[in-house]
């Protein structure tokens, strides 16, 4: 079963001058095989090591769900302590393949732990979590490469602390810690609590960690089967990896966004039409966003690029965004996320037949309403000349699931080779890094507290 | 308690040459001055409707809280069945006011029905809240001011005869109808049927219709004092209706924003700070996309105009985002929402001596943390001269909210009039709904129909 990808509305036979032109295809093609190269050369190596998580993890994945089948049989609670790539990977999986109203489900009908992620500092959202969970009865997952991410080592003390008192020499057993195998905090704090590890492999950055230990375990504990969710991802990978640019799916969409980008269309529009898929698409713009927003060039040029991912719903945003998109400026590329068959089935009633202007919904399914509104979008997009294409999942299950998420992977590392940068950085998130250690006067930061106090005061006459 | 604006990082003071200058503000005091004239003087009058919700709702608001005072008193779960303006405001404010996992708390904690949103047409999680939800001790809330919403009226066709399948004559009270006085197909429904009715009056919009019935009733039944949000509009009404463009907060953002455009800034992302704000920022995606994205202007001239409206929550996607808006390109606006004290505390506790880069958190709040980061953030977008506002609550509360909301929706109208366009319609919309109903078969659209099947076939051969 494969994921399929539909651009004729990125084309001029669709958009007329305001689409892309097969010249121009044509025109990309030498920088379309430079791409290729580089990422096809480079699989496995430096930052790569995500390229190969689909082969060289089969003890990892009898590990994981040896330990979830433990977690699940134990627990009432699963708690992923992490942000950025730990925390939007595994809310995306979840949302995607377990019932919509999970926690809200009983024990039975659930059949696996309550799943919450911590992804924020937030206070009021902390103490909330405790509201509604006994510790003594949840399993925490710290999830960070390094130990030293801020947000996820507070969350971890504060935890740490409150099992400690609740559970005493009992404590360590509510924690595992995914991260490096050999550097960091996080892996001292394992060995010395004696708490069970899972490793984050060399060369998986925060954004690519999803079929890694960061995504597997929380989706094994869950009951999905991790090992057809990286069969999928095998799938795309062999579809990838084959230098036919218009048979493969990762490279002529990260073709056409790059013309797209040349053409001034700085946003993508990341739009699923399933609420299942929702978070697919916050996943999505981290990887876009993190990967290709870049300062310099591989050349160390300053480019300032980057295209701004936003995120949308169908049919929810056609009430809030579409006007936008149709009449707005020529700035944006809207993906669709298309589900061909749903998984449950749910007719209109046959009724209000004295209102007509409702009466021709009824006798359809839903999913046959939300497919056509759908349709009709793409349609009037068209008309309106605004660049659009689909991807189209026969439906959602971990196989097509895991095509789709290499097929994101696979799209940004080629659209990063295009625009010349280096996908796999974030030099920009240091800035605001080393000013938060001044402010709360770490040690080694006082040149950077100094440069925030000499800082030109705001003249604070721009108030109101 | 007063929402205050700081708009320095908006400023050649803070930016340099990317930043916007006194002279610039000047140059635009006259159009300013005829934007300020066009929406005061138009109070109440046409889609101005909104702007008297805060004065002439006494009676409403009364009515509102005594349904609303029967329904906790006599209902498990209370389902919203809407979309667009009909959900985005109550789920904003549910989440800006309630616990953040209202509905797994116990019913005593909560003091409430169990809160639903059903704002889109997936039939797995229609299904699913049947999953969890017993409909005999459920309040359906049905919101459309045309009743001809194929969305809103698919969903109640679906509660009405499920309704009518366990209750029988007593299905009627199980729904209420929030819609036109006397147009439509819903007004028709609830008189037939005898439900429950609620108005929308006239001159009130989708997106502006929070603090009418359409928001006012939702919030009143999960026990939020409605009238002091309401007194919080009424206090930010005050200061946007004097015309001192430095300090009136909505004119001034208007203003900067308009000017942001003119140089090229076509992405406005709405940042908050708290968990608790993340819903204002999909409630604001819509009023600022809907209203200012627009194919041409007052005079039927083409502009395709708009400034596309992203969400991003701190301080979460700094792991996601903020490496693409500080190194990225000069596009965008980035607005903060800042709250100075949060409604609890969590302190990170001391251990951690050994491990420097995680021991400095330790004896900080998170709140301390989370806007420490912020301050951080905005130190480094401002080194990369990346324009920036600050909107900041000293706490988050039924009045200050219902400020924020006031604040959004003057300066959107604000800045529909600078940019000369009708801030009230929707007219990109219509070619989509009519090529559904065309491609439903309904009558009256053989025409459009026609149309469609002669739309040149996508010639498919972009396809992978």
């Amino acid at each position: 079963m494969e994921i399929r990808i539909d651009y004729n509305n990125m084309m001029q036979a669709a958009l007329g001058e305001k689409g892309i032109s097969d010249v121009e295809i044509e025109a990309y093609a030498k920088r379309a095989k430079a791409a290729f190269d580089a990422v096809i050369n480079n699989r496995g190596k430096g930052m790569q090591g995500w390229m190969e998580l689909m082969y060289n993890q089969s003890d990892i994945v009898r590990e994981i769900n040896e330990c979830a089948l433990n977690i699940r049989e134990n627990f009432d609670n699963f708690v992923v302590l992490g942000i950025g790539g730990s925390a939007l990977g595994p809310i995306a999986v979840f949302q995607a393949l377990k019932h919509p109203y999970f926690n809200e489900l009983t024990a039975s009908k659930r059949n696996a732990p309550r799943f919450y992620v911590l992804d924020n500092v937030d206070p009021e959202r902390m103490n909330a979590l405790f509201d509604i969970i006994d510790v003594k009865r949840t399993m925490f997952n710290v999830i960070s490469k390094s130990g030293a991410t801020s947000e996820t080592m507070s969350q971890y003390l504060i935890v740490d602390n409150l099992l400690r008192e609740k559970l005493g020499k009992e404590a360590h057993r509510h924690i595992i810690a995914t991260t490096d195998k050999s550097k960091g905090n996080l892996i001292k704090l394992a060995h010395t609590n004696e708490y069970k590890t899972f490793y984050i492999p060399d060369g998986v950055g925060g954004r690519f960690s999803e079929i890694c230990p960061v995504g597997l375990l929380p989706a094994a504990v869950l009951g999905i089967d991790i090992a057809k969710l990286l069969e999928g991802c095998a799938k795309m990978d062999k579809r990838c990896s084959s230098f036919d640019l218009r048979h493969n799916p990762a490279l002529i969409t990260a073709v056409l966004q790059s013309i797209a980008m040349d053409k001034g269309r700085n946003i993508s529009v990341m739009m699923p039409y399933a609420d299942s898929l929702k978070y697919i698409a916050d996943w999505y713009c981290q990887l876009w966003g993190e990967s290709l927003g870049k300062a310099v060039d591989k050349n160390n040029n300053v480019v300032n690029r980057g295209q701004t991912p936003t995120k949308s719903l169908g049919v929810t945003d056609q009430h809030s965004q579409i006007q936008l998109y149709t009449e707005g400026p020529f700035d944006k590329v809207i993906t669709f996320i298309e589900v061909e068959r749903f998984r449950s089935k749910l007719e209109i009633p046959v009724r209000c037949e004295d209102f007509p202007d409702v009466n021709f919904l009824c006798g359809h399914d839903m999913g046959e309403l939300l497919n056509t509104e759908l349709k009709a979008t793409k349609y009037s997009l068209c008309k309106a000349q605004k660049m659009n294409y689909s991807i189209i999942l026969p439906e959602v299950n971990e196989n097509t699931l895991g095509q789709l998420l290499y097929l994101f992977m696979m799209q940004t590392a080629y659209c990063g080779e295009l625009l010349e940068i280096d996908t796999y950085n974030q030099p920009g998130v240091e800035e605001g890094k080393n000013a938060t250690y001044a402010l709360f006067g770490r040690k080694g930061y006082e040149t950077k507290r100094e440069e925030l106090s000499n800082a030109k005061a705001p003249s604070k006459e721009y108030t109101a």
